[in-house]
């Protein structure tokens, strides 16, 4: 049996920049396999259905959450997201690795029902910055902006549920960490009872 | 306050090649600080008092453990080994880094004593590289050497009592893993209470 890959949740605050150190994660890393989450939101410029969100109506959400098909979903501004199980579970059982971005009601989810499951907090150097970072990207409406940042006191809190957090000064330099955490856990005793299992079932040293 | 630093803990049985991997990482980090042990046993040819160890008679040793002056300390194939505790304190307070390289007697003593230390086994990668590591490195009397496989079918079942288990296949790569243990280690939630604390301490964002 091969052994078993790891989950790992990017999460944190909107414009801390989980979607960009997640893209620079992947094409650093082409290893890693990102698991493609299901939204009912409207597609931003430039995004394509099946490589960054599977695009769904409010009808065929519902019925994914009804089918139990979803391993976590939200809605958050007024539009669901969820992430699903089937390829998910299929790729850690193969002992690939998968990559999830998703909300800080997700990654909470997440962690109850695979608490195996690697969860990173992306935060802001400051909340100052964390606004200022929302404004500069201009994909979301003056309403949106406003939703975000006031929501954004309150999900910093969420970070103390979290395993690791990664304060994202410079990009570069926080996906170099997330990756070191990624080797880390791969080296964590609780995942590799299969390997030392087979140091040990050698005969006895011969003296 | 500076932010605390981390106690590395490197263990495993004799020849599983712990000492190389500590002397290759802080060659390569020199950012890390190395906690030098005291011991009773006669210096290898080219180690150096201060150096390699803090060699000391059984007298002056004795002397060390009536003071509670060792963070721990075993016997080992006849001699002491010991961790003198008061720089590490200081080193660790300060916010630095400290590696200590000991064996699996005294990696279990630190790890009940200061749970929030690193330990990470050193593996071999099988029992028949380890006695042919053993017999290769030519130091120890036959009557050692013996000792010490004997004791290494026991040593590696305490695998289970440690953090992270690297198996020391080639000696970059497993000093590379430690590295990255290291990296993920401070990003651990627990370990940035106060970073967060500082972001969540920002007055309310403007909206």
């Amino acid at each position: 049996m091969a052994k078993q890959g790891i989950l790992i949740v990017l999460s944190g605050p909107s414009g801390a920049g989980k979607g960009t150190i997640c893209q620079e994660l992947l094409r650093s890393y082409p290893e890693l396999n990102y698991s493609i989450s299901a939204t009912t939101r409207a597609p931003r410029e430039g995004e394509q259905n099946g490589v960054n969100y599977w695009f769904t109506s409010h009808e065929e959400f519902q019925k994914l959450i009804k089918n139990d098909q979803l391993l976590e979903w939200a809605e958050v501004y007024g539009n669901f997201y969820g992430t699903p199980c089937h390829q998910i579970a299929a790729l850690l059982n193969c002992g690939k690795d998968v990559v999830l971005e998703i909300d800080t009601q997700g990654a909470t989810q997440i962690k109850k029902k695979f608490p195996q499951g690697v969860c990173i907090y992306i935060a802001p150097p400051s909340l100052d910055e964390l606004a200022k970072r929302i404004h500069k990207r201009g994909t979301d409406s003056l309403e949106n902006i406003k939703t975000r940042l006031s929501s954004a006191n309150v999900e910093l809190k969420y970070v103390y549920n979290y395993d690791y957090v990664v304060v994202n000064d410079e990009v570069p330099s926080a996906t170099k960490k997330i990756a070191a955490i990624i080797i880390a856990e791969k080296c964590q005793v609780v995942r590799n009872i299969s390997i030392i299992e087979s140091i040990l079932s050698n005969e006895k040293i011969k003296i």
